[in-house]
């Protein structure tokens, strides 16, 4: 069997392009590594038009059910590699699941960026995590750190703030980046220290995280400090590993896209979303870029 | 007073963009004819992500009154010019008032094309109209023309034939271009007749529609169709009286928008959405650009 659209990816441009999509009526197949991505890590969201606040999994959910009501394939599996040949693209799995199909959406947002330090794999779910949405209530009474004083970096320690007695944000550079707005919240807290031009070296414990050395880049002094959480918040990268050839890439490694019709280099393989590289990384830019990469994939599939 | 932003429209993008200007903290003015639109005239939305079926009234409301929880200065009053002189923008209204900014967004949608035939400026209000949903119910036993057999053709169609025994759809062409879909719910009714190669030429009747006359493009002859209500769907034109030589358009009068960050030709000025040169009009897709839109005045502003 052959489907008329792929899409990879469960977030807001995926679900979005899949409603369009299925509403082209269109053989639609959403494959997706899970539906949680960046929105599902997400607390409160404020700027989707038409609601003043809600949770982003809230949200991610409410995209989801809508999807549902219609005819479409979806299925929980990551993807390792597509190819293309004589014009349908061949997608598998890595459960080795192979899909064909005529147009492709790549719509696998990003994954949160690494510190690439010893200890940091070792202790992932052991202290170490990515999500403090996910993780937070695990560390009440736990002192903790960030790494990363961005906007990211403050709000997950605001988050922590409401378990931990204690959270250090770590900020790489002399100063940090965040919002005016976060870092008086963050002073108010009377929980949150920053330590700035702090370039983290590793994470320690035996079963669990015990501490995180750090480089105080001022002394060039190594400092350790005993936590029992690291939550690293220093950026995001493009999911990009199961695709290569196919498109071409910036220096950020996001997919290049033409904004205007989400087209890759690739006839049939269109990509949208936070993977490529429109300039702002917002829910409902996201969402109107799947709409787009959808009504082009339907245009290529006419002819 | 100068604002650092006024967006002017009220429909998607437009209210995204104040949305997305306000949490920015911009000190924000929204300048808007009304807040129906294309969007207020639209019956069920089924493509907007998160809620599978709303009236596009409602759609509307929800975005105002999110827009409404933000510090934001709105007014109902149509734009007649804007001016750019040492880099502040002036815009002047109708009713002669002046406001001054750092940076515009315009987000002024789109109007229906109208049919340029005698009678039809004349009886407007009086049988002619350009939205179903708003007039529907004052045809009530009574037979309608709808001009026009597009999609948005036979969705006027249909929802009159809820009060009218009998709806003509008159299409230019050889043949309509409405999807399948539709063409079938409108045979299902059993009340709506399609009129191809119809070219109307007059909308005749002395204080109120009586007839609409158009000339039978196969035969040559001029016909009569008996009708009190004449619904004009015959698509739209982007709605730009109001500017001129500060932006740049394409050949169908849209606004040419760099499609990255919204920019036009002139410094500080901004277009998103139905009004300018992207491909597809989506609410959805709108919301984005108005967002993007934003964005990029905020980043113009800080320098």
């Amino acid at each position: 069997m052959i489907y008329d659209l792929v899409i990879i990816g469960g977030g807001p441009a995926g679900i979005t392009a899949g409603i369009y999509g299925a509403r082209k009526k269109l053989n639609t197949f959403l494959l997706t590594k899970d539906f949680v991505g960046q929105v599902g890590k997400t607390g409160y969201i404020e700027n989707w038009p038409g609601l003043y606040k809600i949770l982003g999994q809230e949200l991610l959910e409410s995209f989801k059910s809508h999807l549902k009501k219609f005819e479409i394939e979806i299925k929980e599996e990551e993807v390792r590699e597509i190819k293309k040949k004589d014009g349908i693209f061949k997608i598998i799995t890595r459960k080795n699941n192979n899909f064909q199909s005529r147009a492709v959406i790549i719509t696998s947002g990003r994954n949160p960026r690494p510190l690439k330090v010893p200890g940091e794999d070792k202790f992932m779910g052991k202290g170490v995590s990515f999500c403090s949405i996910c993780d937070a209530p695990f560390f009440k009474d736990k002192i903790v750190a960030v790494v990363g004083g961005g906007n990211s970096g403050f709000e997950t320690a605001l988050d922590l703030s409401k378990y931990s007695p204690k959270v250090f944000i770590l900020e790489f550079g002399t100063k940090v980046k965040a919002d005016e707005v976060s870092q008086e919240r963050a002073k108010a807290s009377g929980k949150i220290s920053v330590i700035t031009n702090a370039a983290v070296k590793e994470v320690k414990g035996k079963d669990f995280v015990e501490s995180i050395i750090y480089e105080d880049k001022n002394s060039g002094k190594l400092e350790e400090l005993k936590v029992e959480g690291v939550f690293v918040e220093i950026g995001s990268l493009p999911a990009t590993a199961f695709i290569k050839d196919l498109v071409e890439f910036n220096q950020r490694g996001e997919i290049k896209i033409d904004p205007m019709t989400c087209a890759t280099k690739t006839p049939g393989l269109f990509a949208a979303g936070d993977v490529t590289d429109i300039k702002y990384k917002q829910i409902v830019i996201a969402c109107g870029e799947g709409a787009k990469a959808a009504l082009s994939a339907y245009e290529y599939l006419q002819k």
